[in-house]
């Protein structure tokens, strides 16, 4: 499959059948793709962090580890992390409300809107935002508990590769957060890109 | 208001006004509570652990601190804790799947299924089980992002005071875990209590 985009500040869905392979590439280094993964044949079940979580006893993933759903099943497999590794699970996605309070108004971009656009691209339609896999997102926690934002550690080129371990849609936003510097000191959300191995 | 029990394994759904407060105590000290909070006039904005870590930069709330929703706004506010104040925002609701891991079979009792039960009681349905407040669960995270699971620091009598800051419906489910130590080393669920003080 030729190589794919991932526009700056938009997200793309994407359908994989089980044992297919994904992968992602951090094109310039800095962005942040919040990520889900939906069930094809029940959407309400999807790729759950907080049951990450308790599957793998960490609180993020690493190359080799599956991610798991709310039914408790794999979704996807990491199998493959050419960057330093450090990703969140923590944090929401951006949403209206949080670009209101810092005081973008009400049209800018959300990674919340972002997978509710991408999704309706394909007739699926889902009534929650689950919490996101945010790839290449820097949140170091402190240990008194407290967490930071900081630029991603993700290099130009760095890609993550998933494998398919059921009939999913995976949904990938370019999160147009550009007031923090999440995406970077620039804070400019750029392109990625995708490919589909096989 | 009469003090009321939480019977240990089951959940109790509670209307709260605006305003209103809630005391919860942990009788013997031992059992988690896995809490969860819905607007009444929106069940589909409910209190996520997810924007609540986002609002307060931190993985879970102390004395003080609000809890907040998918939306944005403050559902709860922790207004008092005697307890050592070790909770837990991290892990999903045990639910049936979980019980299968753990060998239980299909029968056994989990949060999920009281948040559902407990809901239906006053007539809500939700189509989704968001991660709860694991209210003293003991999750301690270590400086490599591996999560542990501890019996409870709290000691009985050890209570939490709550301020509803919207008109809400709070479920409390007294974790049926008995295989694992979280509700203490006996893995004996118990009783808890509330009162509503205004």
């Amino acid at each position: 499959m030729e190589l794919q985009t991932i526009p700056a500040r938009f997200g793309v869905a994407i359908k994989l059948d089980l044992g297919s392979e994904i992968v992602v590439t951090n094109t310039h280094g800095t962005q942040v793709l919040d990520t889900w993964a939906f069930s094809m044949s029940d959407p309400g079940e999807y790729m759950s962090m907080e049951h990450t979580r308790s599957r793998l006893s960490k609180l993020s993933p690493c190359a080799g580890d599956s991610l798991f759903s709310n039914r408790r099943r794999a979704v996807l497999t990491m199998v493959e992390d050419t960057s330093p590794g450090v990703h969140d699970t923590l944090l929401c996605a951006c949403n209206q409300e949080i670009y209101q309070e810092l005081g973008c108004g009400d049209s800018h971009r959300s990674c919340e809107s972002n997978l509710h656009e991408a999704l309706s691209t394909i007739g699926i339609k889902v009534s929650v935002t689950p919490a996101p896999l945010n790839l290449f997102m820097n949140i170091p926690v402190a240990s008194d508990g407290s967490i930071d934002r900081r630029p991603p550690e993700s290099r130009p080129g760095d890609s993550v590769t998933f494998k398919a371990e059921m009939h999913v849609v995976v949904v990938f936003s370019s999160c147009p957060q550009d007031v923090t510097p999440i995406n970077g000191v620039d804070c400019i959300p750029c392109d990625a890109h995708y490919r589909i191995k096989h």
